[in-house]
């Protein structure tokens, strides 16, 4: 790690000078609070921090970064798992944090038009005596900001039925590296022209700057509700998931936990949770109580059919979030138990729910460690937990190597490496498994489309094709589901 | 217009070589049928046309082009309104007409994967038995083709509930101009990388040929019932649709008609409008049976409070159907009672539904032509049906000019020039008005990143800088809704 400097570097003083005062941040014990963001086993301080406060100084911080031939890794509130915010020795983290104003909430179009640093939940605080809110919700949404969430496509419980956030984000309005604002996407449903609202989101800061998002808003439910149901095995839970699918309901949240997820967060939470059950299903219902009364009832009939043991419906909004509490804790309850924990992020087509936790089972024996199963069952959105000790001889890799079997067996059923937390640095060798060389050449085009001189998030997300050929793997893609009849290249 | 070749040029016996026999088009009485698609003011029968059997040919032919730098234009059915399959004299069509399996369909996933040249109904009709059918619903949807929906994200009466092709698309396998296959999407709910897919589905076969298409089959409702209600005005029916919507209604059609469409449709169809009502509402709702008479009662509550005349609700599939034949049958009505009409096909924050139609009504007299206005009304997509006379001295321009007015209206109000029917060379000009040069510039970025010949479908759907500096419109992007408090550049 690089000692403190003796003198700044020049950009420092290249950038004090379209910043105000306060607005470069440059000596270690400043820059330190940035040296990573949610993925905490990688640090990095970075040469320096920019925090404009408005769409010009953005501007003003890109055309010193590319006069100088600086990297610029934009950062929301670093709560991104993946490490996408990971910052750069010779980079600037260009922070969103004073870009935190809500522009302006037209509530009879339902839309808000926010700055990138505005966190989640304050959309939704701003909407609610409209009785409107904003729907992707991650775990992260009382701290995480739409600008990163735009970054990562977030997701949250409540995606299965109200989609991620590249399905409630209108437009956004882009600096480009470049010195031009863009923007892409349009209040009305449908654009002409490419449709690079879609790239940009989930692009992970290798496009250009958000510096400002129009979020569509939604009418608050009038209800909600949820069912707690238990499974003798977690096979049996699985196809339950599948068969609510199958039954033409789409819950407002449809989640999983097995009993080693259960366990652990029960003594923390006290959800009320069966802890004998191989796996417990928490799926709710949101509308009018009409509606919800109905849903409930459908749910219910096709839990009990497909096998569930006890089932228990919250009868009062207390009671519905201290269901939810097991879920929405998982993670820190993981930390509580294990000294370190490694959680994954692969999602798989709905079907092979069964098959693929079948396999993670397995591992677990192969790898001599725990995994703890928590998912978004509906949007086949698996978060396996792997607990181990950093300080024990090779756990740290078995771990790792734990990880890269479950996401190479979620690209083998047709899956993807990441649902919701991104690419980051963290799997950026596994997107080698998941794309052709060619599908990641066009990758580059785009990249190079907006950044030439790759002076966005460089190294993030997308692996070059000789990162590819050192790392020795070769895609898998649908390597368990051969194509019958069609040749293939 | 070419004469017929006296010997073929060239690139015939190349692309007969790699083609079956029959596979390759190049008399002028055989590539007639090409020279245009729905958009007929405008004819250019092409070099040759190519139709492929499977991939591996649709690679090959695409080499043969690479090759001799011949400009490729795909075409599916060839039922679109903007020209987008419109032949260029040097260059060679590329058809997916051979292309029509249904590859598989999976009831258990709700998917089906096809090949690009199989009709749109074709796949509901396929996914019939098993309760399922493809949502996108586009006018032409018993000829079109899905490949030439991905190419224009279609829409349809349904899109306001079931989304457009973007939507309904989890995955597509193209050939790009290299000669390489990539597969854009995943079954799974977000795929890691950028998010091509969103890129390439309306891309006006810019990018690449698409040779497979996954898309997602959901569940036939158990019943539709659609509500039809008058307006004694037709700002009162415009307003009344932001009434349905801000109840938190999401109907599964919501169309509109003005006075001068119904008038001109009763007569061929017989569908029992109201003749005196300045305008006609369907609002459909569709779902189980207990769902559907919930929502009709509470659309009718709004509807009535919002100032409809007469409501009539279906009350049989054939009564239902009969309220939408009107609808379905505008612009062939529109056909029979005026020698040529123009369909605009503009879209607009549904907010100012009567704000702009108020400026068409104005604009009909500036014109002195009449205007029929049939639209998507639930989703703001406007597709006013310009009558006029083109033997007459003066009356295509216009129409054209009057064309012109009302898609600059409707970028003015935040909207944009193309609901559904994409850009294709009908619109090319308005595109200026509608993007800034950065935004061109980033389109193009994309274009050159899957084409760097430009061979792919040129001068189609992105105007060039220099033609928009010839065209001498600058864009009038939000120019009504200035921005209040943030700079622009």
């Amino acid at each position: 790690m690089r000692a403190q400097f003796d003198h700044p570097p020049p950009i420092v003083s290249a950038l004090q000078a379209v910043l105000p005062v306060g607005c470069v941040l440059f000596r270690l014990e400043d820059t330190r609070p940035y040296e990573c963001d949610g993925l905490s086993a990688f640090r990095q301080p970075p040469l320096a921090v920019a925090l404009p406060e408005d769409e010009m100084q953005v501007l003003a911080v890109l055309d010193v970064c590319r006069g100088h031939g600086v990297p610029v890794v934009p950062r929301g509130a670093g709560t991104g798992l993946s490490g996408g915010a990971m910052p750069m020795e010779d980079g600037v983290v260009l922070s969103t944090a004073k870009l935190n104003r809500i522009v302006r909430l037209d509530a009879m179009s339902r839309t808000a038009v926010v700055q990138p640093g505005v966190r989640n939940l304050a959309i939704s605080e701003a909407a609610a005596p409209y009785g409107l809110y904003y729907a992707p919700d991650p775990s992260s949404q009382i701290a995480c900001t739409i600008g990163g969430n735009v970054a990562e496509n977030s997701g949250g419980v409540h995606c299965l039925k109200y989609g991620l956030t590249v399905h409630n984000v209108l437009r956004v309005r882009v600096a480009t590296i470049d010195g031009e604002i863009v923007e892409l996407g349009s209040e009305a449903l449908d654009a002409p022209g490419l449709d690079l609202l879609a790239v940009f989101i989930g692009s992970e800061g290798m496009l250009g700057i958000v510096t400002e998002v129009t979020v569509k808003l939604v009418p608050k439910p009038a209800v909600a509700r949820v069912i707690m149901a238990s499974f003798g095995d977690i096979v049996t839970g699985a196809n339950a998931v599948a068969s609510v699918i199958a039954a033409g309901i789409i819950p407002a949240g449809l989640e999983m936990m097995d009993r080693t997820s259960s366990r652990m967060v029960e003594p923390f939470v006290n959800a009320g949770y069966d802890l004998d059950a191989a796996a417990i299903l928490l799926c709710e219902a949101d509308g009018t109580p009409e509606e919800v009364e109905d849903e409930i009832a459908r749910m219910s009939a096709v839990l009990r059919e497909a096998g569930a043991g006890a089932i228990t419906v919250s009868t009062s909004e207390a009671e519905r979030l201290r269901f939810w509490s097991g879920r929405k804790n998982a993670f820190p309850a993981a930390g509580r138990i294990s000294p370190d924990y490694y959680c994954m992020d692969g999602t798989i087509p709905r079907k092979h729910l069964a098959h693929v936790l079948a396999g993670i089972a397995q591992m677990e024996v192969k790898y001599a460690l725990r995994c703890a199963n928590v998912f978004h069952a509906g949007d086949g959105n698996l978060h396996p937990l792997i607990l181990f000790d950093a300080n024990r001889p090779d756990e740290l890799a078995r771990a790792e190597a734990f990880g890269a079997e479950i996401l190479a067996l979620c690209v083998a059923v047709g899956g993807t490496i990441t649902g919701e937390h991104g690419v980051g640095i963290e799997k950026i060798d596994s997107m080698c498994v998941q794309f052709r060389p060619a599908e990641l050449t066009a990758f580059f085009g785009v990249k190079h489309a907006f950044d030439p001189a790759g002076l966005l998030n460089p190294n993030k997300a997308i692996p070059t094709l000789h990162r590819c050929a050192e790392f020795g793997r070769l895609h898998v893609k649908h390597g368990a589901l051969p194509h019958p009849d069609l040749p293939r290249f």
